[in-house]
Formats: structure tokens, sequence, C-alpha cells
């Protein structure tokens, strides 16, 4: 199985409304609840590919019991979270319908303690174990060490499990020098480690930070991979309207599982792209639909080598 | 006791963001919980003045349930609500750190079965039998009938308990119709009703229309009383700046207190203002502070007769 760790889980609430107005009051038409946090979002890509998945991390409160709920609704995904005493954060994401635009109201999350960090820590060790690689994603809640990525890279390595990192600032600086397998930032959270806006660059240096392979999001223009293996750039075979919310964490779900079926770099990309593709062009924010994903793998433009 | 109905309880959560910038991704520095929907804010405000009140309604799901479990902290609060099969809603209000002000998002609320109605009437029957007065709030869920709140005053009136109703558009229309001993509506709500801006005349209007007596809230002005027994205007002693958020529904707990003890219409209104203006002050929205209650009950100006 792959392993995908969310250390800071989410309920994602999304509300619809017609337009979002400062200091009125919004009746949201459509609600929907689904659970977030990118690894688990990863996890559901997954598991929707057929591919054995345990979702870990920590999970507390009504809300964290409510995101249990939705994850036992997706078949393949076993639910490994630990529980923690503070409640799982809630998202909300208001979808102006005129202009299809969306803003986020993200809670902090729960403080964890070191107690529970420390249970956390035991349970990933034991996960590891069956695991054929980890993917380590998102924030991290108040309470857990700014260096915990590092820590469960170096547990990853030390058990030979491939491990991919995806997050973002001091936590992306402190857990690269770990020696991840493979980092996948944007070009912001790639730019703001190494300085470098320039992503060919960027990507170069945060190799040198410590990353095996660096693969660079790069929005509409899809990814770009900096590995020892060469460099390649795969994009989408035309521009995408839609809703880019969960996009990178299919691309992580079509990197893992290439990974895991010892797919070269072309085919790992290929598929990486097209399955953030088919989310972007999916009705619902962080699903895909698997016909667009099937005729998409097949016309993404893979250059470079 | 005092008997307080919510058909369409909520959860209330409130985010304070530094400033609210539509499409763009707000983390929110503090977010607290409380229980809400007009009827609810009614009864905790009776409770905190020390006088016994039972609160009844709807509540399901996760949310309801959190609901309860805050109700659960409200000495002198009995818990009578109803569950119902869908979820209680979340309403959120964002608050903009930079300007004061507060953008609501709002769920729609359970859709209401006819079981679920009838089961709510009967168990209202029952508590009727021991309430002094009665309070009907809000906006009605799905699934209610839009007449829900004339058969609602219509059982009070048979079983000599006085009703006091406080929604708005056609649930007001509807219950105002069934002759409640007292509406409490705002401006714009008498205004939607009768079709005159001007308060005076469209409080007498309100009154041709069923209500025995209306008090209209006329915002920082204060309150508005058209009665049998004769007109009062009610102002606060000094123009106030704070949070409006439950400040009707703390005017209704002053006016319903003060009917059960008996108290003349000067009185009941000098209590409704400062409750209401006291909730404008506090700190935390729709709770008040008893020492700024005590201080401006004394100093309320009003006039008419």
């Amino acid at each position: 199985m792959i392993l995908t760790v969310t250390l800071n889980t989410a309920l994602d609430v999304t509300h619809r409304v017609p337009r979002l107005i400062p200091h009125a009051t919004h009746r949201a038409a459509a609600v929907t609840e689904r659970p977030g946090g990118k690894g688990l979002n990863v996890a559901r890509v997954l598991a929707a590919l057929g591919r054995p998945v345990t979702a870990t991390g920590f999970a507390g409160g009504r809300t964290g019991a409510a995101v249990r709920e939705l994850l036992a609704d997706c078949p393949g995904l076993t639910d490994a979270l630990v529980p923690c005493a503070g409640p799982t954060r809630r998202t909300l994401a208001v979808v102006d319908e005129s202009s299809g635009d969306t803003t986020q109201f993200n809670e902090p999350g729960p403080v964890i303690g070191s107690g529970e960090w420390a249970e956390f820590t035991e349970r990933y060790g034991a996960l590891l174990a069956g695991a054929e690689a980890v993917a380590l994603c998102g924030s991290l809640p108040p309470g857990v060490p700014v260096g915990a990525y590092a820590v469960l890279v170096r547990a990853a390595r030390a058990a030979g499990v491939p491990v991919l990192l995806d997050t973002s600032g001091e936590a992306l600086r402190r857990g690269i020098a770990a020696r991840p397998d493979m980092v996948k930032p944007n070009a912001a959270e790639v730019a703001e480690l190494t300085g470098s806006r320039e992503p060919v660059q960027a990507g170069r240096d945060a190799r040198r930070r410590g990353a095996h392979a660096v693969v660079t999001s790069l929005g509409p223009q899809g990814l770009l991979a900096t590995t020892p293996e060469g460099t390649w750039q795969a994009a989408p075979p035309r521009p995408l309207s839609g809703n880019p919310t969960g996009a990178g964490d299919s691309a992580v779900a079509g990197l893992l599982s290439g990974l895991v079926e010892g797919l070269d770099w072309p085919s790992r990309l290929s598929r990486a792209v097209a399955l953030s593709a088919a989310t972007v062009l999916a009705p619902a924010a962080g699903e895909f639909d698997p016909c667009t994903y099937e005729e998409l793998r097949r016309k993404v433009c893979v250059t470079g080598g």
C-alpha cells in the first residue's frame, strides 16, 4: 500500500453563493462537506485509481469524527488516523457563482500535545513497515515541532520507503534537509525556499538543499521535474479552465503511483499532469473524471530528457 | 418557566481575520462556537438573568449535538430540543478586525419531515402547559409549513400563554394573522409587512393585521412600542458602538421577562433597551455585561404614553 500523512486534516466545507459581498449576509444555496487536507486528497485520488492506500495523521472532536465517517465511504482507503484531543479544523470555501472565484476561510487546527505526537510517530513507524511509498503532505497543526517532516523523512529513509514531501515555508525548509526522494512545491513555494524565481534554477537549488528529485507545479503550464536522470517539462494538451482546488494533490497521487509501478519519469509526469488536469475540469473541487483522465493521459506533451 | 422556540437552531461559528479580502485565503486567528438561532439567544439571556427557561425547536446531526453540548453549559436553561434527521445548520460570521464589520455565511438548515414536524407540535403543546410565556423566533427551516407560526400562536392562545413572535417575511405575515400578543420586527421587517416606512404608522398597521402589541426595533434609536395602552419610544442614554449581533434577541428577553413579572410598558422597554445596549457593548457577540445592563437600565429614556 501507499501511505499518506496528513497532520492537519480538515473538514472541507464548500458554500456556493450567487455573489460574495463583504459585510453582507449570504445564504448558501448548496453546502457540501468532504474530507480535507492535502494528504487525504492524495489518498482519495489513489483509492479512486484502484491503488490500496492508508491515510494517517490526526483526527479529533466532532469534525474529526465527520472526516472519518466520510473516509469510510472511500473503498480501498484504510483509515489509520490517530485520535487527538483538539477538534480537527474546518475550512470553508465560498464559491462566488458570478465569477467562479473562491474565498477561503481556514481554522488553525487542533493543538497537538507531545504525547499525541509521540503516539503518532510510533504509529507511523509501524505503518512504514507495510508501505511501498509515503507522501507527507500539507501544513503542521499547532504544537507539532517545526522539524516534524525531517523526523518523518528520516524514518522513511531508514525503513527503505521512498518518501515524497509536499509542504511549504519552514516545514519544507527543514524537511528537505533530511533528503526526501521527492518534493513537489509550486513555483511560489520553491521560489520562497531558494530565492530564485526561475523554476529550472530553483529546482536545481532545491535538489542541492537535499531533495533527490524536485517536481515543481507550474499551474496551467503543468509540471517541471528536476531529477538525477534529467529535466522534463510536462504540459496539458490544451488550456484548461475550472477549479484548481486539489489539482496539486492529484499530481502527487500520479507521481506516487507511477513511482511504485516503476514507471520512467516521462510516464509518471504524463500521469500526474493528466490527473491534475482532470481534477481542474471536474465539476466538484478535488474530484476527477476517470474518462477525462484517460483521454488526457495520452495527449500530455513531455519535453526534455 | 419561559419557553423559547427555535425551529432553525444553528451552531454559530465566528472567525476573526485581520482583513476580509474577496478571493483570498484567510487563516482565522481565533475561532469561537456558540449555540445560535434567535430563540436560543433569547433563552441564554433569560437564563443569564436568572429566569428559568426551556428551549425547544429542532437539533440534528453532529452540529445539533454540538449545540446541545454547548447549551448544557448554561445553568437555568432546560434543553427540550426535538431530534431531527438532517444536520443543524452552521453559520459563519467573519469579523474583519480592520473595520469591525462582519460578513455572514449561513447554511439553509435541515429539511424537516412531516413526522418530525408532528412530533415537534406535540412536544410544544406539552411544554405550553408549564409556560408563563412563549417566544417564537427566527426563520423556518426547509420542510416546515410556511404557516407554522400561525399554528404555534393559536396553540399558545388556546392554552392561555402569552406569545411573542419575532420573525420576518411570509412567516411573519402568516403568523401575525393568528393574533400573537406581541411581535418584535425591526424597521425593515415591519416596512416589508405593512408597506409603510414610517415606524409609528407601520406599527399601527401591524396591529391592525393582528398583533396585540408591536415593538419595533429602531437600531441605535432603541425601541418603539405600539400597544392598546399607548405608544412609547425608549432610547439608550448615549450612542453605542459595538457589535449589534444578538441585540434584538436580548430585547426580546427583556420584553418577555418584563411581561411575566407584570411590569408596565415603560419598565419593560427600559429593560429591553438596556439589555440590548449591554449586548452591543459586550466584547463577544450575543453576550451582555450584567454591570453595564444595570447601569444603563436606570438611564434609558422613555417617552410617550
